[in-house]
């Protein structure tokens, strides 16, 4: 027996296709907005209406931003320094550098990575945009803070080809133990490369 | 300096209202929808204001149902077993029941759980509307099926007091160990419970 209406169903099937809600999950927040007032369910539908009208890629660093901006605030900030560009996968990896208040350079968001099994090559994603902005000679560093995977690792072998004839210094992200972690428990891979990233405390 | 578009910014905070989703999950969902079709974000709007304007509760056992249905499916079967009701909290705990198929009678959904803390006593949640339908002296039986928590066992308790002098038998679901638990790992009053309600094996 049928015991949902379709309009509870179909609110729990559209929860249960985003990445990391199952259908347990999916259908406690159907009956949790069921039960809310129903600003809660309309405020989330009206965000998700103007999540796609309303944004837009900076024409410059490929992040997102509103709407009718061609440029992110960072990319038309006249406070943060040229001179050094930090390439990121994705816009949330720009919020978790942004979050840490180190960097005071400016960004570029491949929007992906390189990845030969799916398809994607250097044409899929933001890699010649990248080149070209290097090209005016401003640029003095670009920090490569692709994510530790084999497709991040693959992205940053191929950029460094790409940068370092242009007479740029190309770096990358230091890998390590996380902080808080525990040797113990760190895997191989990253303690091989905690061990030979070790630095001298002189 | 803020990195991130109002619209996205928005439904973050939309996602983050929800139960059991931090900051964190919610920006990944944000960034999700951000990547995906257009349709992905646009389903899960239309049934967001579908939820509200499509359900109401089943005038009998306060189960959701379809707008317009003035019962649910379930109280409106003639195949089921009218003498036998199971009272549950919520109606996501109807669903948990008939997935188990083995309960072939009607319910009643008290939509909460007497709470003197919060306030909720009985007039709060469907208890009258409940004592009201066992008048007609249809029903047999009464399984609450209340959750085992403090509340729920003061609700049963509430419901046992009102129910017995009805002449009707009232019963409860078992508690003890969950099936696939570990006897060492269970938790003191699971153990207690699952001792004092030990079945004869003859």
């Amino acid at each position: 027996m049928r015991a949902l209406p379709d309009s509870v169903q179909n609110l729990i099937d559209a929860f249960a296709r985003l990445p990391g809600i199952g259908p347990k999950t999916a259908s406690r927040l159907a009956f949790y907005l069921l039960k809310a007032p129903d600003e809660s369910s309309l405020q989330l539908a009206e965000a998700l209406e103007q999540l796609k009208s309303q944004t837009q890629h900076c024409r410059t660093c490929f992040n997102v931003t509103s709407a009718g901006q061609e440029q992110c605030e960072i990319c038309a900030s006249t406070n943060r320094d040229e001179s050094i560009l930090c390439v990121v996968e994705e816009p949330l990896d720009v919020l978790a550098i942004e979050r840490t208040g180190a960097f005071n350079g400016k960004y570029h968001v491949l929007l992906g990575v390189l990845s030969p099994i799916e398809g994607i090559g250097p044409d899929q994603i933001k890699i010649f945009p990248l080149l070209e902005r290097l090209k005016d000679g401003k640029v003095r560093e670009v920090i490569i803070a692709t994510n530790p995977s084999m497709e991040g690792d693959a992205t940053a072998l191929y950029l460094q080809q790409r940068i370092l004839p242009l007479g740029i210094k190309v770096s990358r992200l230091a890998r390590g133990l996380p902080v808080g972690g525990d040797i113990e428990y760190a895997d191989q891979n990253t303690l091989l490369r905690a061990l030979a990233g070790r630095q001298s405390m002189e």
